[in-house]
């Protein structure tokens, strides 16, 4: 029996449907190649009555976590589960407050590789304000498990970066 | 100026969209009138590599803001902010473990009503499995934060539920 | 080299500290022999300016993770990583709200044993109102990871429990 | 009628019980004046086995609105509610994975004041590993909902602070 891609389910993950970005949010990710859309939900606004601070760092994991299922393909090719991506720092710029109802549109892309790390950039686009709700960056290092500590990036990671960013991301040092 | 939709705020609240729904999850959901579309974010699930019991009570409530949000023209109609509706109490029968990937539709349908309270039902569909995962209930009942204790449902009340539903709902003690 | 007690990691769970708790909220948990204190933070609270309803229902976990870190010894002497514990319904009743500052005593008890099952009890204690904010109770399946299915509850666990509770608990059926 | 201070309730806000922290983890948070211990809770773990990075953010964020707490009077006696703070950016970097059960102590001192904004600093330390598992800074800007903008921080705005730090912080530009 054939196994036909469920609703949902696409290249790009969850709720991924580009038809529902207006071109305002799209052009604010034109530089991101992966994208999701979250709707935001009633529950994530705090007592301020707009969306906590916290929630926009789950935004951008579960944009990032989309772009690693995108890299996982090129990571099984290892051939092993012994190496993994800590998240070693993190930052945020707030840009305007979100509220219920809302969609959001989390982007996410490689902006430089370095030896054992990689810098991933984010940015929430809100669709009712049509503009940049927040962004901020995440440093990412590989690890070995065997061994508990940092590793090298090897080829098959730097390609498959390249091949979902379209381009070779600048160096970095470390 | 005119104001036109935004996406992502239709009438049925944020993400909705219904062609996403195969067949068989849209049978599952046949009785609910509101329904609302939601990624599985890879954050929701726990240690067990599931996603949270607690999650899944989430997922009702955002279900059942964007019925309050449908319900809403009628209560502003009532000209009062003086009136709310208070969570008393839920059930939960978890069906199924999710995982991240997944979309999960959820719907909600009020079930009965009564004098001063009514009974809202939530299920939880996956689109990956193609099943219930969780279903459970709530029973709201009105406030009135003037006197800071339970009020009556009134006319406009029943009337936009009854709206919502296509019919009255069978009525319940209480 | 011995090993002492670190700060926080007592027999009970994290922040355990009876001295904290005032008779009143002593006596409103005296049947419940495993109960955690946990600060009610800033971010619980929602858009309503209260502890938002779904963080009772992971309040409910702390404490029941609390409840199955005792049982644990009983389980590893059963020599096996195959059985767990499935969190088959819930239920909750609210009964007042909660608001930052706080702080909540959660007590979780086996009200019935039945032959692959049992019913844990949880109640919501808030110190500064000096009563109870919430209670429920969740049923629990014994699972066999091994053949994908519920399984019988052992000796063992049966001892564990009524070791905890201080008596045998009334049978339930199933 | 006399009102007492309830248990969990004191000046530094929840569970703060100085006695709980041994000499280790009270050096390392020496320079915080105000610091909040939180039990890590078993659903803060995600499908790594570790505690979420979103975690550590709400951690940050539970200090912070302890130590806003303390300033509190002061803002109270600007005899406004027209005045409050704005997160305008946030930066963490992850030192030490975190696992149930632990209890975390998490500090917060004003590492900076400007003109119309201050630079709070966190440290969230592990009681069972003793060592810091993150730290990291956020950007607090004063605001004023009249106009809807920046505002300037006032005079009882810094001496509040002063008397929280024990000293007058750096001065920072903006």
């Amino acid at each position: 029996m054939t196994e036909r891609p469920k609703p949902g389910d696409s290249a790009d993950g969850p709720l991924v449907n580009a038809a529902n970005r207006s071109p305002q949010v799209a052009a604010l990710l034109a530089e991101f190649p992966v994208i999701v859309d979250l709707p935001v939900v009633w529950g994530e606004m705090d007592a301020m009555g707009h969306v906590n601070g916290v929630v926009f760092i789950r935004y951008f994991e579960t944009s990032r976590f989309t772009y690693f299922a995108r890299l996982g393909p090129a990571l099984q090719g290892m051939g092993t589960a012994d190496r993994g991506w800590i998240l070693a720092s993190l930052t945020c710029r707030y840009r305007a407050p979100l509220t219920f109802p809302d969609t959001v549109s989390v982007g996410t892309r490689v902006s430089a590789v370095g030896t054992d790390r990689y810098l991933m950039e984010h940015r929430v686009v809100s669709h009712r304000l049509g503009k940049v709700a927040a962004e901020g960056d995440v440093l990412i290092v590989a690890y070995d498990y065997r061994t508990a500590g940092k590793t090298s990036l090897i080829e098959s990671d730097r390609a498959a970066i390249a091949a979902i960013e379209g381009h070779d991301p600048p160096t970095m040092k470390g």
